[in-house]
């Protein structure tokens, strides 16, 4: 056994040391996805994000509204308290609170005393996605200029389907798996993932807070899931050129374009598809994975749009899968046996965590 | 969002600093109860209280004997072993005790050797409870003017009957759950409670180590469970007159009255219950939470009895699902953002909290 | 209750401090079983051992391989991937290691990187069993006159039966068990003990490393899983002569003789047992238990190796059932609260659990 030799050891240690892990702690100036639109309605919804407790309540109005979710009074959740109205009522001594999370009656105090509340979160609705602000600023007059607006998400242009897993893992291995798709020849061999995936050229692209994988598998064959609805099936001449960007902690972008190769480039028919994958941390070993997902062909064919979706995640349910074992496994390694050696491809993948790392000590900093 | 501001979370923040929650030491030098009398016989029984293990069991003469659950030898647990006579023999290597602690066989050795032996803990019977002091002091002779004697649990002038919760949370809500009887409005909305109840006026009795505080529902209409065995259904002049009693740490007593606010008082007739609620505790994250109850009226009317039984042990598992739901949300609030705003009528509750934790410290300096 | 005084507390507790207990760190010099021989093969075998993840499998040529179950690059464990010919190639992206733990391909890169690898942990295969060398040192030179070698386990001269417990307790607590067999009239009261067991004399014999109780029943009679198959039941005249040794933290060799003791020596059958009780520290509250059982006698009678092993491993699993009771309660017993009181019979007891203390902190020295 020549290798790893402890010299090697050491400096992969050394390496990780400015690279976002598990531990590393949330970014909370950001926006997350916190549920689906749907999802938040007239019956008091409970989440955990980024280790805070919320609850999400729809009022009579339509307006989303999220409460940290814990009576200023004595701690217990107003998630298991009655909506009424616009106001929540706590379950244990009947304190209201308004949608700014103003406590506005006390029943055993004839008059309210002021200054009773608990921390409203700013949300803003996009499409499928209820987006919230977790970090400092006025609730009222939160940093949109901060929202990940990509267009696929409401474009007409596009069909969309979306799903989401409840990951038992940390979400900054979900970024580090996204950026390298090299695992599709391993992870989904066997659904969407071929062979050749691993060795295709790559070409990179890294600035502040914002990472880029670009590869190109050319000339492959399709997997079923690609090659039916596009009609690309059963040629060896077909590209398939995929790009990975992180956008933000709360957004990874997946997009991918399918053509036959052999045609010239002016007579192509180009069929892309877009994936954002939204991981909202939980807990430091927990992730709501929401991803929603969408193509801009067959556009009106709810056959394909089922198929697709079937296999489509059942193949993101894979790297739920290596993800949690990936998690138990550094959950058991010993800090002193833990390193990571990396390669060429892995440059987007050490500055997203490098970026991660940079900005959690910076708010460390800043508190 | 106007609030909470920083100031008053800060402020609220110093104001719990001397308020008892879940993470304060337990006061040993205090009787709690340990069992139902019933529960202790001839088989050995194994209880944690107080984060001690304890086993206890019956003389053959029907004295009733608790030791530490472990062996001094190799530390097996004598719950585990064979109860011979009076003697407990541990399972593993046959060391045999008697009912003080004292090794008295050792059978790998001719002669026992002297000072083998594991605590005994004294205790109590009185009614149906048994009670166990795991303080200081002299186990034969235990500290008795510390036991709480309250009549009505052994006096043939009440009819009682009783049950136990396994409660997965600390002691200390559970004291002030029962101190603040708002909760009825909405906790026990389904029911023993009614709407009335929470803005009722109050009066409250503080002095050290006891609290008290009575609210008078009057005038109100009873729910079944009191208005159908006292006759005072149907009426909307009903009086109801409760009163919560922290008598220790061991020993929270309810009592309400019942009557027809209507009638002259030299015409009433006045029906009395008294709740004893004995919450010790297991563990800081777990109590075993014994319950007595008492009628003084319908005293052999044994469908009275099993009806109120039934009623009220729903009604008291309705407060338990409430703590447990509490204890969840104190376990993962950050200390950071924990903080808790009180009214006028916590001050029982916040007296009973600064007294159990003014106790701890005491105690934690005596040591 | 006169006893324990804390003087006698404080002198155990004292006393116990050079004596290694369930947080003891581990001894990796040392020659561990890892599995069963048959257990090793063409599938990826996960194991954790001393509280490290180990991959196992065999090559084509038959050979035993174990590899630190983490891949070098992003720590996917190598077990969840491919084995193919000789080599394993990680699930996450395809990294491809060799039986020495070189990384011998990195798909994403035309020359894989040298230097890229995960530990091998020299294996030697002695009868049923693949031992397993962790400590430091070359791996392809390991030290092999640490290795217990005990003849029953591979020679003809004795039948054997194997069998396996996941013990959910520490290692240290399984060999003090079987350096005091006066047990087998307690934890065994139902299979092979007997109550004359726990007086018998005994005599000790301890050097570093080294330690042995030797236990001599006679006259007695013997259980039927002894009696039946030598032919010695019904007689009470029967001798039963038990051997404990420890001969190294991963091998206890229990041994015993049965013969007619009303018979004269000359003129004896002696019939002999030998059992090697081989614990593997999984975590610091779990054991890999690996256990071999030979008889000298009825060699070729498959009914009684069949009725023996039954007999036999029930009886073990009484041991494993006691020992979990055991951790439970060291589990739950505050350090303040601790001791443990010794008798003669302890003394090879103590003086193992104080030669495993030893070198412990001798490693941490070292370290």
């Amino acid at each position: 056994m020549a290798v790893p030799s402890p010299e090697v050891v050491r400096a992969a240690q050394k390496a990780s040391t400015d690279m976002a892990d598990r531990e590393t702690p949330f970014l909370y100036d950001e926006w997350y996805v916190a549920a689906f639109t749907d999802e938040v309605g007239r019956t008091l919804l409970r989440r955990t994000i980024l280790d805070r407790r919320i609850v999400f309540y729809r009022t009579e109005a339509g307006e989303a509204v999220a409460l940290a979710d814990r009576c200023a009074h004595r701690s217990y959740p107003l998630s298991a308290g009655l909506l009424d109205g616009d106001t929540i009522v706590c379950g244990y001594h009947g304190f209201r609170y308004d949608v700014a999370g103003d406590c506005i009656e006390v029943p055993s105090a004839a008059k309210c005393p002021r200054s009773i509340g608990v921390k409203r979160f700013p949300l803003v609705e996009q499409g499928d996605l209820v987006w919230i602000w977790m970090g400092e600023g006025d609730a009222t007059e939160p940093d949109l200029h901060k929202l990940p607006v990509v267009s696929f998400l409401t474009s007409d242009d596009w069909t969309r389907s979306k799903g989401y897993f409840h990951h038992p893992g940390n979400y900054v291995s979900l970024h580090e798996n996204l950026l390298d798709l090299t695992h599709l020849s391993y992870v989904h061999a066997k659904s969407f993932g071929t062979p050749d995936y691993a060795r295709a050229p790559f070409k990179t692209e890294m600035k502040d807070g914002y990472f880029k994988i670009r590869r190109s598998v050319v000339p492959t064959s399709l997997p079923p899931v690609w090659g039916d609805p596009t009609g690309l099936s059963g040629i060896a001449t077909a590209a398939r050129i995929a790009t990975s960007e992180f956008l933000s902690p709360a957004f990874h972008l997946v997009s991918t374009s399918f053509y036959d190769d052999a045609r010239p480039e002016e007579d192509r028919m180009v069929f892309s598809i877009h994936t954002a994958h939204l991981p909202t941390p939980e807990t430091h070993g927990s992730t709501h994975y929401f991803i929603v997902h969408g193509r801009d062909f067959a556009l009106a064919d709810e056959a394909v749009t089922e198929t697709m979706h079937r296999q489509l995640f059942t193949a993101f349910q894979e790297d739920v899968d290596a993800m949690s074992l990936l998690e138990d496994t550094l959950e058991h390694t010993p800090p002193s046996e833990m390193y990571e050696i990396s390669v060429a491809s892995d440059a987007p993948s050490i500055g997203m965590r490098q970026y991660i790392r940079r900005r959690a000590a910076a708010a460390a900093g800043a508190a």
